[in-house]
């Protein structure tokens, strides 16, 4: 019986899903970097906690304790998980000047999740995404999951290059080759180049999904915080029945909420809604969300918010420009979180960044960005959580540590003073 | 040019997985159920909400939003992120005289998302995924999504009748046919069927697990709700390798908040994390519940919520015994929230439901429980949410119908009084 008692040879084997994610581990710097308190790190797009509002927020969670409140503890939760769907829909149609309707509305649990349902439900294994390049390493890891197959193509000062998608979508249609299934893109604002996609290319990338039959992903997470406070028309405009486009309160309200949300035609929210699984995002939550944005001036709040990061982005590109050495080029955002550096091409970024360690300051290496070799020279740098004189020092340190790595003989032996 | 304007031909077509989901619509009747203020709906398992506790609830909320508390509102979160974990993994060392460590809790949202990254994490198209039979349709649902290949094995009296697992896998084995990769089980008060899983069949499931490799999804969503207050040792105590022990909040404190949590092995643990991919679990609302259990005497609310919920059940069985027609079986739970009850074999569940309705009454039927054809005879009754008085009443208005439903004859033609 010896053999009847003996375990079968077996391993711990994971899905084959979890071989196909983006290897950010490698470039996020920010696990040794935020050991040390007296870092100064570009690497996140953390909004700045001190423009959270918290006795509003108090007061929104009292009442979603009190009275009919109190249903958003149940199953299915109260009001509120109906009226942030309307108070979504009603927004969008004013500044769309159009009409979206509550139930072409879904709460998620931030915007990865609406990301992470929209590959659930369309996506198959062998299907192929893709994205700008670079693009959000986030939105890359959670569509890996699904679909294998990515591509991504570049961009320049007016965004995704979208005459190579055109040509790439023509070649495959005329050789029988597979057309994509998704295009993922952040058209205002881009994380992490910061671009904004004119209007023209959105426009024609619209009608490339409609006349290829592929959905865009149009994720607008930094859409409210375009500094000079006017937005080009989302690509949903010009093609509603083919585009999924998600938001977010991160950025606009608290990271910490987890709420996001995404509009899209009727027949992909039911589906969206049959393959969410987690018996719904926290229903207190979108109570007490649903309260704060009834009780506050959204608008106002959001002008002082575009005020502020206005100050930070001017305080790094500012800064950037009296400090970095020549060779050294960086996107001017017009709104959202994010900076993008490019370095001289051979630059190694891992230098670099033992550089900056020394400096004390940090950012996210770009090759997480890519869905292929690339970025080996760039870094994201994110100026929404600093005040500016923190900025200005922090690009400093920068500046000393990209000179230590552009020029291997100056390299100091003798630790950096740090803060 | 007519050509290049026209669009390819193509369909929505949405991902191969969200074809093999669970049909609950169909034998779910709480859609028509609920519109009617006056229909006692046993559908769901849903806590009664005025066992709440909400001044502790606001006060724990305001300390999320207080000082350092604030720090939940930004990714990652404050302390709750931590402290959530450490509490859980020390609540069950001391219960189960044990060593669970915090990085081996991954807190979830809901115990829902729990067995959805059981299922993204080991799961592949053609793996094979086993139940009890009848299990939680909502587990049938999610695992669906990843493993397309569904087995139920029996229950008796002393829960899953683990010898015909025993026989299957070695007949397997034996054959070279595949092995299951996951077996999903709810040991205590078993969701439908109110069954608890005998000490020597945990034990033996344990050791199957271990001998053929697969891993056991422990799912004790209600095992804090045992009514004479003794827990039979979990599966994981028997195999802590080859465990996902699930728990969840939304029985003992309040669904609405969507917090469960899975204690597994450390590598397991880091899988989930990496296909995690909605930004962690709200950090507000770990901050609040961290904060919530840090100021309660839990062990005497959960003593509460015992006893409440077993007046419950004892005037829901009481009733069923008092006026039920003969030839009708139904379960005596020994804690959670669930009866099971099996009418005469050829019971059209769908006419017993139309006849439920004329008398205000209603439940979920059986079918979407079983991952085959079974249950047609069979109905769920949720005790957790009326006061026994209400129960009673929705009993005997339930008999009544079955009644009709037994006797074609004698169907009434006028409709019912209602309430």
């Amino acid at each position: 019986m010896a053999q009847e008692n003996s375990p079968i040879q077996h391993e711990l084997r994971f899905a084959e899903r979890t071989q196909f994610q983006a290897g950010i581990a490698a470039f996020d710097f920010s696990g040794r970097a935020l050991k040390h308190s007296d870092v100064i790190a570009f690497n996140y797009g953390l909004p700045d906690g001190d423009l959270f509002q918290l006795p509003e927020l108090k007061a929104a969670t009292a009442l979603a304790l009190s009275g009919d409140g109190a249903r958003s503890l149940q199953y299915g939760g109260g009001s509120g998980t109906s009226r942030l769907p309307a108070y979504i829909a009603a927004d969008r149609s004013r500044r769309w000047n159009t009409t979206v309707e509550p139930d072409e509305v879904l709460i998620t649990s931030g915007s990865s999740q609406a990301i992470d349902l929209a590959g659930r439900l369309f996506l198959d294994p062998t299907d192929e995404v893709w994205f700008e390049a670079p693009s959000y390493f986030g939105a890359i890891h959670v569509l890996s999951l699904y679909g294998r197959q990515r591509r991504g193509f570049g961009m320049d000062a007016q965004g995704l290059v979208v005459d190579e998608v055109a040509e790439e979508l023509e070649r495959r249609a005329k050789t029988g080759a597979p057309l994509p299934k998704l295009f993922y893109v952040i058209p205002n604002y881009q994380n992490p180049t910061g671009l904004t996609m004119s209007l023209e290319r959105r426009r024609t990338l619209a009608e490339l999904a409609m006349r290829y039959g592929f959905y865009i992903i149009e994720d607008d997470a930094y859409g409210e915080l375009g500094f000079d406070g006017v937005a080009l028309p989302p690509i949903r405009s010009f093609a509603p029945e083919h585009t999924l486009y998600v938001t977010t309160f991160s950025k606009t309200v608290a990271p910490g909420l987890r709420v996001g949300a995404v509009i899209a035609p009727k027949t992909i929210i039911r589906g969206m809604q049959r393959v969410k699984s987690e018996g719904g995002t926290s229903p207190f939550v979108q109570e007490t969300l649903a309260n704060l944005l009834e009780s506050i001036d959204f608008q106002a709040h959001l002008a002082h918010l575009r005020q502020t990061y206005r100050d930070r982005r001017d305080a790094m590109t500012e800064t950037l420009a009296k400090v970095m050495p020549s060779g050294c080029e960086w996107t001017t955002p017009l709104g959202g979180f994010f900076v993008w550096v490019t370095l001289p091409e051979h630059t190694d970024i891992h230098r670099v960044w033992e550089h900056a360690l020394e400096e004390r300051v940090s950012f996210v290496g770009g090759p997480p960005f890519y869905v292929d070799e690339a970025g080996k020279n760039q870094m994201r740098l994110s100026f929404s959580y600093f005040k500016p004189d923190i900025i200005r020092e922090g690009v400093l340190r920068l500046s000393r540590a990209v000179e230590k790595s552009m020029s291997p003989a100056l390299t100091p032996t003798a630790p950096s003073a740090g803060r």
